[in-house]
C-alpha cells in the first residue's frame, strides 16, 4: 500500500493513522486509545448524580474536547485513506462517525434526556482498540470458531426461546392465582429466562408446590442444556485447533480434506498441488 | 414423492405445503410462520390483565381468526397427505391438532381458568418453523450428538437427583429447627437444586454457620459438577465434527468403526465396499 | 458363577437377587427399585409438618414395613453371596446396612431429633438402583473420566479455595465497617464462593462502590474460571471417546500409547499381543 | 544441585527446606503445611467478633510464634539456597516474605484498620503448599493450556469489558429515571455483569417491560457466551491431552509440529534426531 504514490503529507498521515508498525503510527494508536478510554470514562462518570453536581462545568469542557480530536481524526482518516466512502461505510467508519454525532445532534436539538440515549453509542468507540491488538489472529479464530457453530447456535437459540414460552405460561397457568409475580405470561417468560440461564435473581419465585416443582426441572435443564452451546463452540474450536483443513482438492483423484501441511493426498499418494 | 400421479390439484396443494424448495411452497411456509408467531403472541398478550381488559374482544375475534386459518390448514394436510394416519400419529401432526382443539373445547366446556390450561399447549405450534429451517441439518446434529449420550446424561442426572435429595435432607437436619425457610425436606430439595444448579434465587438461603460451610460445599461441587455435562455433550460433537465414522463393515475381517472416508479396511487391508 | 455348586436354594436366591439378566432376578430388581422409591418418598413427605400431623400412623407402620423387607433382603444377600465378609464391606453392602439401622436405632435411643440425622442416610439407598442399570458402562466411562482428570481438578479447587479465602478477606476489609453483612472473614469466604461460582444468592451484597467494584472481578473471574474444570473434563471424555487407549506394550520395540482396536505395533509393525 | 560442595549443614539444610523427595524434607514440608493452614485459621477466625471478644490473647500469642517460626524459615531459606537474590526475588521468595512482614509493621505503624488490610496477603502463603504437591504436572498442564490461550482469553474479556458497558449504559437510559437501582452508568455495568456472568444477586432488578426485556436478552447472551472461554480452554486441553507436539525439528526439511511419538518425520521420511 505505501508504494502507491499520493503526494508524501496524505502518505505520511496514513501511515501514521492506519499502520501499526511504524513508531509514529504505534505512538498515534496508543494516545488514541488513552483518549477513548478517558471519553468514555467521562460518559461513565457525568451519569454519577454527585459527580455532575460538582464538576458539570468540567464535564462539558471534556465532552467537547474529546469530541473534537475525534472529529479531527475522523475527518484525517477520511482525507487520507485510498476509498474514503469504503471507509465510511465500514463497520469502524461507521463507530467513528457515531462516537462523535451525539455531541453536535445535542446543540441542535434540545431535551438532554433524549440525548443521553444516543450519547452512549459513543461507548462503541471502544472497539477501536481492536485495530491496534496483536490479539487480532486470536480475535479471528473466535470470529471463526462463532461462523462455523452458527446454524446450531440459532437452532439452540430457537429451542430455548420456545422452552421459555412454555415453561413461562405453563407456570403462569400454575402460580397466576396465588402468585402476584406471576401475573401475566410476559412475566412467566421473564422468569423462565432467568431460571433457565441459572441467573437466578429472585425478584420473582415460585411459592406453590407445583410451581417449585416445575421450577426445579427448569433449573436442571438449563444446568444439563448449557452443555449444548459449549459442546458445539468447543468442537469448533478444536477443529480449528487440530486440523486446520484447506480447501485443497488432489488433482489425481479429487480426495477433499486435507490438512494444511499435507504434501500428498492421503488417498492416493499423489502431490498435492499448492 | 411429486412423481406419483394423485390428481393435479391434491398433488399441488401437497407442493405448496409440504414443500418448501418451490416458489409458492415457500411463500406458504413463510406466511404460516408469520400467522403462528402472531397468535403465540396473543395468547400472550391476552393474559396481560391491562391489554385484556381493553382489548378483550379484538383478541377474541384473532383467536378464532388463528384457529379456523390453522384448521383449515389441518384439514388440507390430512387431504392431501400420501399417508394421513402417519402424518396424524406423527410429532408435527400431533402438534398441529392439539393448536386448535383449545379453542374448540372452549366452546363446549364452561370455565375459562381450565381453558387457558390446554390453551398454553397452541405454543407448540412454533415448533412448525423447524419445519422450513435450512438449519435441519444443524439440528439433527445436535440431537445425534444427544443421542449418543443419553445414557452418560441420564447417569448424570440420576447422580444429580440422588445427591439433591440427601443434601436437601442434611440441610433440612442442620437448619430445619432454626430456619423456617427449610420447614421439610422438599423445600430442602428445593434448596439444593436452585444452589447445585448455580441459580440462587436466594429467596431460601441458609442462616447457620454449619449450612452456610454445606451450602458452600454444595456450590463447589455444583460448579465442578457442570463440567460433566459439558465434557459428555462436547466429546460427542466433537467425534460428529471429526469422526463421522459409518457403518460400513468390512466384507473380508467384518472390522466396524470405518471413517466416511476411509478406503480400505483398517484391520485387513482389503478394500471396503460402498 | 452359577456352575459352582452350593445347593440349589441357595443357588436360586443368588440368581434372583444379584443378577438382572433372568426372568425372576429382573422383577426383582424392578420390584425393589420401586421399594427404595417408596421409602424414600415416605421420609420425605414424613417431614412436611401438614402430612406428619394427618398420616403419622400410616408413615410409622410404612416405615417399619420397609425396614423389615429390606432388613430380610440385606440378610438374604448374606445368606445367598459367595463372599459375605466381602459383600458386607463393600459400598453396597454398607448403603444396604445403613439403609435400615436408623428405624432400629430409634427403638434403642430416645431423641426425636437424633434420629431424623441418622434416617436420611436412608435415602443413599437409592444407589442400589444403580446396580440394574443398562447404564452402567455410561457410569464407568465417567467415573474413568473424573479419575483421570483427578489431580487436575484437585488442583483447581485448591485454587479455587485460596482465590475464595483471599477475596473473602479482601473483601471484609473493605467492605466490613459500612456492611453489616461482611462482619467477618468466614462471611466474606462465604459470599466469595457464593459469587465466584456464579450462584449469587443475594442475601450478601456490597454496598460500597469499591466492593462492587471487587464483586465484578471476581464475578468476570468465575465466568472464565469454570472454563477450566470443564476443559479438563471435555478433554478426558474426548481421549476416552476417540483414542481408548490400552495398556498393551509392543513385546519388540515396547512400544506404548496403542489403540484398543490396534493389531500390530505402530512404532514396527510387530503383531500386538493379547 | 546436591553435588555441589557448600558446606555439610548448609548441604543439608536445603536438603531438608528445599527437597521433598527425602524423609527429612517431606517431613518438613507436612510440618509447614500444618502451620500454615493454622496460621490462615487464625486469621480468619479472628475476624469473627464473638472469638476476637474471647480469645484476643491467644489469637495474639499465636500471631506472634507463626511469624517467628515463619521468619526463621525465611532466614534458613536465604542462607542455605544457592543463590539468595534469585529466590528472594522469585514469587514464593515475595509471597515468604509477605506472609511474615504485616505482624512487624503492625509494631511501628499504629493504626489496627490499616494493619488488617496487609494481614490479609499473609494468606497467600498457603501458595507454598503447591511445593510439596503430586500435583504439579497436572497444574503445569492447567497453566500450559490457559497460556497457551492467553490471547484469546484476553479478546473475549475485552469484548465481555464493551458489552457490559454498552449495555450497563443502555439499562440506565431506560430504567435510571423510573428505577432507583440504575440511578447511574457504573451501577447499570455492575449490574450488566451481574446478569451476564449468570450470578444473579438479585439487589439490582429491571421493573420496567423494556428493561426486563433487554435483560432477557442479556442473560441469554451470557448463557451462550460462556460457551466460548470453555470451548477455548477445552481445545487447549485436547491439544495438549492428545497431541503433546515436541519442539523438534527435521534435520532434513526443518519441519516442525511433530508429535512426541514421531519417529520419522511427517513431511520428508528422514529420521528425527532425539
Amino acid at each position: 500500500m505505501s508504494n502507491r504514490n499520493t503526494g508524501p503529507l496524505r502518505e505520511k498521515i496514513h501511515e501514521i493513522i492506519f499502520e501499526a508498525d511504524t513508531p509514529w503510527g504505534k505512538a498515534f494508536d496508543v494516545v488514541l486509545l488513552i483518549l477513548i478510554t478517558a471519553s468514555v470514562l467521562v460518559v461513565i462518570l457525568e451519569s454519577v448524580g454527585t459527580l455532575q453536581a460538582q464538576y458539570s462545568q468540567l464535564f462539558l469542557i471534556l465532552e467537547w474536547t474529546f469530541t473534537i480530536i475525534f472529529t479531527i481524526e475522523y475527518l484525517l482518516r477520511l482525507y487520507c485513506v485510498y476509498r474514503p466512502i469504503r471507509y465510511a461505510t465500514s463497520f469502524f467508519g461507521t463507530v467513528d462517525l457515531l462516537a462523535i454525532l451525539p455531541t453536535y445532534i445535542g446543540l441542535l436539538i434540545q431535551g438532554t434526556h433524549y440525548l443521553l440515549v444516543i450519547r452512549a453509542l459513543r461507548l462503541l468507540r471502544v472497539f477501536r482498540i481492536f485495530k491496534m491488538a496483536h490479539f487480532l489472529s486470536a480475535g479471528d479464530t473466535i470470529i471463526k470458531a462463532l461462523k462455523a457453530s452458527r446454524a446450531k447456535i440459532t437452532v439452540f437459540l430457537m429451542t430455548v426461546l420456545l422452552i421459555v414460552i412454555i415453561i413461562g405460561s405453563l407456570m403462569y397457568l400454575i402460580e397466576g392465582g396465588q402468585n402476584e409475580s406471576f401475573s401475566n405470561i410476559p412475566r412467566g417468560i421473564y422468569w423462565a429466562i432467568v431460571t433457565l440461564t441459572t441467573v437466578g435473581y429472585g425478584d420473582i419465585t415460585p411459592i406453590t408446590g407445583a410451581g417449585q416443582f416445575l421450577s426445579a426441572i427448569v433449573m436442571i435443564m438449563g444446568y444439563a442444556i448449557i452443555a449444548v452451546p459449549t459442546g458445539i463452540v468447543s468442537a469448533e474450536f478444536i477443529s480449528e485447533n487440530q486440523n486446520p483443513t484447506s480447501n485443497r482438492a488432489c488433482r489425481y483423484c479429487a480426495g477433499e480434506g486435507h490438512t494444511l501441511d499435507a504434501i500428498y493426498c492421503k488417498y492416493c499418494g499423489e502431490k498435492l498441488e499448492e
